[in-house]
């Protein structure tokens, strides 16, 4: 899957990824309302307005970036009808030739890290027979727990072919608390790029390792040396737009080739239209803004880089 | 909860806490027959047995233990028809008036930790109706993010009167590779339970706080420190058992008044039937093995205090 990342960034000129993070406050009115209609107020209406608001979007902007970024919480939150939400848009962004980075964060013991990996990326044997969970492309996952908790993850990625992203700095305004803490003179985030890099090493693709890092856009400056201590891992940059990243500030997350880094964007390009930017959109045609957001950002990245 | 959790555990004289992490490997073969004959050869088969295996093991526990700790990664394996699996096991248990610790290791940035703290603590709102999408008791968290990602549980918690437990030190043997690195001569862990107190002064139940920590029952000596760095906070501790853990390295987790600690065994209790210690049951009675490993286990605690 990093080959056909990497490729499909290319092809599309768009080293982008749409965050499909649905809430009750970004679905448009008239899309809940719908499903209220049709199912009740409750839970399966929800899962079922997350969803057509997901397709309708996916639909808008899938010849135009490579891949999305489904927050698995924003689903999760909705109880087993969100966790159908979350599948049914895995599916059909798979059916569009999208590659899909679940934004599970998961990480635990051995045992357990194992089924994360064989639920999200691998699969199941039942009585010989092979089962996907949920057959996402890749998935990010916590470090907390050290190797033991990441090693199931690589293994099955090395069977299935398919990819994950640590989390090393994250975006957030208190990720410093314990990420930015002084080991050794190092910062903790990276020691955890240094693992990140040695880790990856074991799994290549052609170009880029399987295994890449998250490192937020409002940490530029880390940014830029995280890059140069991960040359060869793909680090996936949120926190553009919505929390504060600029597209000037992205530049120190690409190597000289212009690879490396895939920038996600969620309520900048699926809540566009709320925005008095998009406004002209109207709330009826929600995906026509995400669309042109998608559009100014391909544009706002590469007058950055 | 942790005024239910406290009372129960002194009433039961048991601090105790089943974990309900069934694998393939675990439900007896019959009970799996049993449902490929009904369902079929497929994941919604494997729900069901899970369920009806999980089913008959609590009916045999309940009036031994105060709590069960359901691990949902091995639910979450097994997609849609896991999760269902996973959310009848929750709402079974709450029947029988366990308390459920969702042992979900979740933590993300601030809106995103929100959305996992409703989904499984709290409720969402739709159109003025509230539903709970999981509505267990209690949840683990991970600190990797920091105080961003452990407020929203908090806020949660304190409306709905549930806990977390934070990860600190966890069981696994590679828990050190960034747990234990030293900053300011201080290790990582120490650093997390210094912020697990903090956190936990803020929402304080009759004589613990609702904010616990988990500490691995593979680590005594650190449990032992980390018991006086958190006199107010429960210890979940994994590990007993299948991974190492053993009756006298548990003292170290528990105060003075016998409290303050809650010891989690999950395949030496679920997998009893497994053992030749229990062979005696039958793989057909693995409930009644799993009764008689409890019994065993909280003798082997009452010893240990």
């Amino acid at each position: 899957m990093i080959n056909k990342l990497v490729n499909d960034i290319k092809k599309k000129e768009a080293p982008i990824v749409v965050g499909l993070d649905p809430t009750l406050k970004l679905v448009p009115e008239w899309v809940l309302e719908k499903n209220y209609k049709e199912y009740g107020e409750n839970l399966k209406a929800v899962g079922e307005a997350i969803f057509e608001y997901n397709k309708a979007i996916v639909d808008a902007v899938a010849d135009l970036v490579p891949a999305v970024k489904p927050q698995i919480a924003m689903y999760e939150q909705f109880g087993i009808e969100g966790m159908i939400a979350f599948k049914k848009t895995v599916d059909y962004c798979k059916e569009k030739d999208l590659t899909v980075i679940a934004d599970i964060k998961r990480g635990d013991i051995g045992s357990t890290s194992e089924a994360y990996a064989l639920g999200h990326l691998g699969h199941v044997n039942i009585n010989g027979k092979s089962f996907a969970g949920f057959d996402e492309d890749f998935a990010t996952v916590n470090p907390y727990l050290g190797v033991d908790g990441i090693k199931p993850f690589i293994d099955v990625c090395a069977k299935e072919k398919k990819g994950i992203f640590v989390l090393v700095k994250t975006s957030n305004p208190s990720s410093g608390e314990f990420q930015d803490r002084l080991i050794d003179g190092k910062p903790l985030y990276e020691e955890v790029a240094m693992k990140v890099k040695e880790w990856g090493e074991s799994l290549m693709g052609d170009e880029y390792s399987y295994v890449g890092a998250v490192v937020g856009a409002t940490y530029p400056e880390m940014g830029a040396y995280l890059r140069k201590v991960m040359p060869k891992n793909y680090i996936l940059v949120p926190g553009y737009g919505a929390q504060g990243g600029t597209g000037k500030d992205l530049k120190a997350f690409f190597n000289e080739d212009g690879l490396g880094a895939i920038i996600n964007s969620s309520r900048g390009i699926i809540g566009a239209y709320k925005q008095e930017k998009y406004a002209r959109f109207g709330e009826k045609n929600y995906y026509d803004a995400a669309r042109q957001a998608v559009i100014d950002m391909k544009e706002d990245i590469k007058n950055a880089l």
